[in-house]
């Protein structure tokens, strides 16, 4: 943190050096990524990211879209970028980003928005992408359930039917950071994969209950003391003790947090770190 | 630039590393920034900065203005942070970060902008600022002339009289970024030391004579081919040919200029670099 002298601040421990969360995604038929906060360029660049298909948004705050302006990166070829969002954090994105929505600007390779408002379950080539409405303080931000295969999930609480969007079958490959060396490994129909929950004060039942048994949980889990807009370390691991994911890993760490904490956690839940890479 | 195979994006020379153009200026009385670009927090981070007492803004272009709600970790304990900039600008910033013009959030730290509308020169502490409106393609964006001591300068060409801020007289170190450790100069009463352009098409004969023979400056030079926003290398080296300052520095490089191309440049004039600090 700005001017902080903490332990963390001060650590050597390099995964203490913490930019704002995002995740990205590769796919065999598409790339896209989960926010564009403040650090996206830098991000960008740490992970020599060559492409970008799509960016879907949990929410507005400053946090999670302020380096939207650098996917203009990523739409020079195409001229376009389709943007995913609920109806409440496009509008406060076309309201910040006013010159890119509105085309302001002539100049070529301008960022272009396509907007695409989420109101339920969607796809991004083979993979499929739930919206899990949650609670962040007094407000509700949208989390994200990542399968692939055959929609064999109860969608009934968060929205209506998927809607395609260039759906292209093809075997999977899930990384969450651009590393293509390992072998794909093919889910079976419609398994849930990652359940993304990077913002959130609670969890509500309806939403454990559909994300029960993803392989990989990222949650959200601030620091050790309560928080009125997120949830805490031990807020976490209830939540996590109840969908029984495969692998948990806490996200959205504060600096009274230390890298080093993952040693007193449950087995098969980590720290998230920047950089961090799965594969699925 | 993400996804750039160029020389200067692959090249070994930090120097060529660039983030967003901005400067921060400290006083004996008080230190400030102009623009809060996406990567205002990096920046603070890397120059362990500890103290902004004010936000200067030059224009609202993103690149300039991403990172204003990192101000919050300093105005945390005033409690406020002033904020100066055009009225447009102004407008600008209030529409992308409503919560905090607005007090939306009623967490303590959260930051409170204390708006400056700039008609005129006005001060900081005992540095006396002046607005140089340039042409920035189709709009008009503020440079600032920063001198210290007496008001000496014909404002007329500007705007009205000065207005103070917290005026506190002492002598005058005066830094790009946070280095104290050299002995401070005294400048004469009113010396012009600083004309900051970092964003300019082109630069009105009424600026190049008010700014004539200013110690240091800073002017925007995004690249040897022309651009329709920014000042090209000859235009720029034009601009300082008729200012006459001590030393020139380039700003706002663009991936298109390496910092090697220094050596072509005239004698006295360079190109700035991220982290660079000038002691006057």
């Amino acid at each position: 943190m700005i001017g902080c002298d903490c332990d963390v601040c001060r650590s050597s421990d390099p995964r203490d050096k913490r930019l704002r969360s995002s995740i990205y995604i590769q796919t065999p038929e598409c790339s896209f990524v989960v926010d564009t906060g403040t650090d996206f360029r830098m991000q960008a660049l740490r992970e020599n990211i060559r492409r970008v298909d799509a960016a879907i948004f949990t929410h507005s705050h400053t946090d999670h879209i302020m380096g939207f302006d650098d996917l203009r990166r990523f739409a020079y070829d195409r001229g376009y970028m389709p943007v995913y969002a609920s109806e409440e954090t496009m509008r406060d994105l076309e309201r910040v980003f006013t010159f890119a929505f509105k085309g302001l600007n002539p100049f070529p390779g301008y960022l272009k928005p396509e907007p695409h408002m989420i109101d339920g379950p969607f796809e991004l080539g083979s993979t499929n992408i739930t919206p899990l409405p949650v609670p962040h303080g007094n407000t509700i931000v949208n989390g994200y359930l990542f399968s692939r295969g055959r929609w064999n999930i109860d969608f009934q609480s968060v929205g209506p039917a998927p809607k395609a969007f260039g759906a292209v079958s093809g075997s999977a490959e899930f990384n969450s950071a651009g590393h293509t060396g390992l072998e794909a490994h093919v889910p079976a129909p419609g398994e849930k994969l990652v359940a993304y929950l990077s913002d959130c004060s609670a969890v509500p039942d309806a939403i454990i209950d559909l994300i029960s048994g993803v392989k990989i949980l990222i949650i959200d889990a601030l620091r050790e003391k309560p928080h009125p807009t997120h949830l805490n370390v031990d807020q976490a691991l209830e939540v996590a003790s109840r969908v029984r994911p495969n692998e948990t890993y806490l996200t959205h760490i504060a600096h009274e947090l230390p890298q080093s904490a993952e040693l007193r956690l449950p087995s098969r839940t980590h720290i998230a770190y920047d950089g961090l890479k799965l594969n699925l």
